[in-house]
């Protein structure tokens, strides 16, 4: 092993995912995982805390991406809007489609990753929380934007890893923002017809 | 200790909320919790599988409450309507409001918990969206709605468990959707009235 590992990460995710779906997370340990990416298991450990990390890092990021967009939405833009800049922002945070629907079909196998994910996005939703007061958005419509923000964001991103499905995240996003403003409408279109005024 | 325990149950599910919030949740032991109470661990464990249930039995009563109200919505109920019936449901299963703030302050200080109630959030979603399927809504809309409908729930949970709040949890969760509905609003009244037409 060189002294210089090009790319010493992406090889390791790549050879984690592998074997992730290959054997099951449970079953992969930290030194197949650095055998097949061609590096030492003290390698592994400069990139990653632990196997897990390695189906989870960059989440700050995302995070950061989404809050920051927030924060420069237009002064005018309404607490919805702000948010649905937040989340269109989520896309150039997204690993590669395929490698997203595999990581996906890994998690949600074990509760554990599962549970993890889940907190991730619960922490996710306090930051949009966040970006939005900073906005001067009241704390309680911050807190009901935000939670809606996230039912969005897991939507879309539902929806964006779906075999089959062509369009990009951002459209997939604004999307599911349109349907819930439809959905939401006070006329609803939906309804019954009976007794409209 | 008598053959009859009338509620234990209850005395079982008191002991420990005093013991979590006087020592922690970690250092209680269920031996604590069933001297503290009055009976025998073979009598704890009649009732609750572990420590950790005594905070989240009832979860499944919770979930088959909303999912029966959903159904119970009037046929011509938009996705969103039905969905919030099934939120105000909730209602009439969650304990005292002074024991549901104590059962909080103790999930929020112990991540394995704050795990837990992530992970039964998350399958209640589902079982909304389930509930909102079987009444013919596609199922884009439907995991669309339940998961706007889990924001307006917690939302609702939160400003209910909220020190001086004394609404009832119904009347906050129609008043989220409330908010809702006029924060998703295309002629929506928080936006600067620049360019309106």
């Amino acid at each position: 092993m060189g002294r210089w590992e090009p790319d010493s990460r992406g090889r390791l995710r790549k050879a984690a995912m592998e074997l992730y779906a290959e054997r099951g997370f449970e079953a992969t340990t930290v030194a197949e995982i650095a055998d097949r990416a061609g590096v030492t298991e003290r390698t592994f450990f400069r990139q990653f805390a632990d196997k897990r990390e390695v189906l989870f890092a960059g989440g700050e990021g995302l995070a950061g991406a989404i809050a920051a967009a927030i924060a420069a939405a237009p002064s005018g833009a309404s607490p919805l809007d702000a948010a649905t800049a937040g989340v269109e922002a989520a896309d150039g945070y997204f690993p590669e489609r395929t490698y997203a629907r595999r990581r996906q079909t890994i998690i949600d196998a074990n509760p554990d990753l599962l549970e993890r994910e889940l907190i991730k996005l619960a922490s996710l939703a306090r930051s949009i929380a966040r970006a939005l007061r900073d906005r001067g958005v009241d704390a309680a419509t911050a807190t009901l934007i935000a939670e809606v923000a996230l039912g969005l964001f897991r939507v879309a991103f539902e929806r964006w890893i779906a075999e089959g499905e062509t369009r990009g995240f951002g459209e997939l996003a604004r999307e599911s923002v349109a349907q819930l403003r439809e959905l939401a409408a006070p006329g609803d279109r939906h309804q019954a017809p009976a007794h409209r005024t």
